[in-house]
């Protein structure tokens, strides 16, 4: 690199900044709550200039900027790169800000059955991974309110496909019948009648029936109140696991500790081995996007 | 029957009366938003006596309640009945608030997989629909906030399983993502868009995949804003067909006109053929179980 970098995560509800030096060493980093859902229509320039104006000032920075921010309710569109697509591609579809310096990086597409499906964000923690650890090929999941599985070959994306288990998780703990039942915190994680709640989901065949199982199990006084939330956390994570079909050997990671934990733990069950990453991912793949700028 | 039958079925959110003569005809019926969440402790026999205390005076009168009247936050607790049960095991179960003159009918329960599965007021309009229909053997579906798929074999029920059907719409469609982009009405069915979501279930494999699809294909305006709940509709109840496996040629179907025709229309385009009833089988069931009590 013979740039500086500083390399953006503009999500939703938050927005992680960090400065990267030639060698790649993470200088500083910062994050506020300023997500896209916060930023009024022509904001997005003076937020960023908040977060991190004074690293901007320098001559040499190259600023990415991946997530929500380059989708339609973000600073401006960087249209989803359809699949297959590798750093290439992802480069070639920058949205630039500032012709140089600053640049939304798009959000990936591809399709099923006739049916899209996006994500925007998780492409660079999938790139990131690749570069740190030397791969050119594997699964890679990504936890979250969306989960994302993500099958690489020969260094890009081939296809992907979304989960909404973190949401689905929030919906039944919040708004559900299930919410009557269940303690007001989630506590510390039960293995045991999480892993219980991952089996169940596996022979029930779907989680429109294996939900009622928490409900059910509590009737009869056969799920303490204290296991509850984590019995139901397995029933849903374990749902996204049984809709992959056959699972690979072994799978990436990329997410916080508390999630690829419970991941960790629901893949063992089911014979999958895991790596785990977190948000140093994102870093190495919006650096490993800004070399390819670079090559000539 | 020797006696008049007071038939009472007493839900969480409502409770519904009819006063049925020696014939079996229907003479009268009442309905109030007394259901059970509204009752206080104690305050069951004020209120069925509000309802239809001047039907109890009758001499000779039998009143049979069925519904969550029997639960634990009821009247008073009827165990669940354990399958295979046909009448006779729910007549020896009746739970009497007055010897002779007032029962409360048990539910019904199961297990699957060693998780126990339940349902309290389906079970009298399945053995109605048997009575109505003249059946001894079938698959009766009863779709709703929790669908209920009955097999019953000899005339008595096997086993059933509960999907969180109407439930899980009601979450999507009121506080997920899905939400911000849905009209704040459902509006007419569209039967395309419905058809197409039944299908998708199928192919998706899970619910957790195919409800992001509602989101993408929305996003690149795939399908027409008034048509999104139709579809979203067609996604949760072909997940709920899904999830039953090989689907039977034909089933008979017992709820309200709206719901039977969506699940008309669901299994239809699955192969599997459908007779539908409609409040009618509470009464009948009520009194097929009244006519058991009688025997010798």
């Amino acid at each position: 690199m013979t740039r500086s970098l500083i390399a953006v995560d503009w999500g939703t509800s938050s927005l992680r900044a960090a400065r990267i030096a030639l060698d790649g060493r993470v200088l500083e980093e910062r994050s506020s709550q300023r997500g896209i859902l916060t930023v009024p229509p022509g904001g997005f320039p003076a937020v960023l200039d908040e977060t991190c104006g004074d690293w901007l000032g320098a001559p040499d920075a190259l600023c990415l900027v991946s997530g929500m921010a380059g989708s339609k309710q973000g600073w401006r569109e960087a249209p989803y790169c359809p699949c297959p697509a590798g750093f290439g591609e992802l480069g070639r579809a920058l949205a630039w800000i500032a012709p140089g310096r600053i640049a939304l990086v798009p959000g990936l597409r591809c399709e099923h059955e006739g049916v899209p499906d996006v994500m925007r964000g998780e492409e660079v923690q999938v790139f990131g991974a690749l570069s740190l650890l030397d791969l050119d090929d594997g699964v890679f999941v990504l936890p979250g309110t969306h989960s994302k599985w993500v099958e690489v070959r020969d260094g890009a994306v081939q296809s992907f496909r979304t989960c909404m288990t973190g949401e689905f998780y929030a919906l039944l703990r919040q708004h559900s019948i299930l919410a009557r039942t269940l303690p007001p915190e989630d506590g510390p994680l039960q293995e045991a009648e999480f892993l219980q709640g991952v089996r169940h989901a596996q022979a029930a065949g779907s989680l429109l029936a294996a939900a009622f199982s928490a409900r059910t199990l509590a009737l009869f006084d056969r799920l303490p109140p204290a296991a509850q939330a984590s019995y139901l956390s397995g029933l849903v994570i374990g749902e996204e696991l049984r809709a992959q079909g056959a699972l690979p050997p072994h799978v990436v990671l990329i997410g916080s500790d508390a999630l690829t934990r419970r991941y960790t733990l629901a893949l063992g069950e089911l014979g999958t081995g895991t790596r785990s990453l977190g948000s140093e991912a994102t870093w190495r793949g919006l650096r490993a996007l800004a070399s390819t700028l670079e090559s000539p």
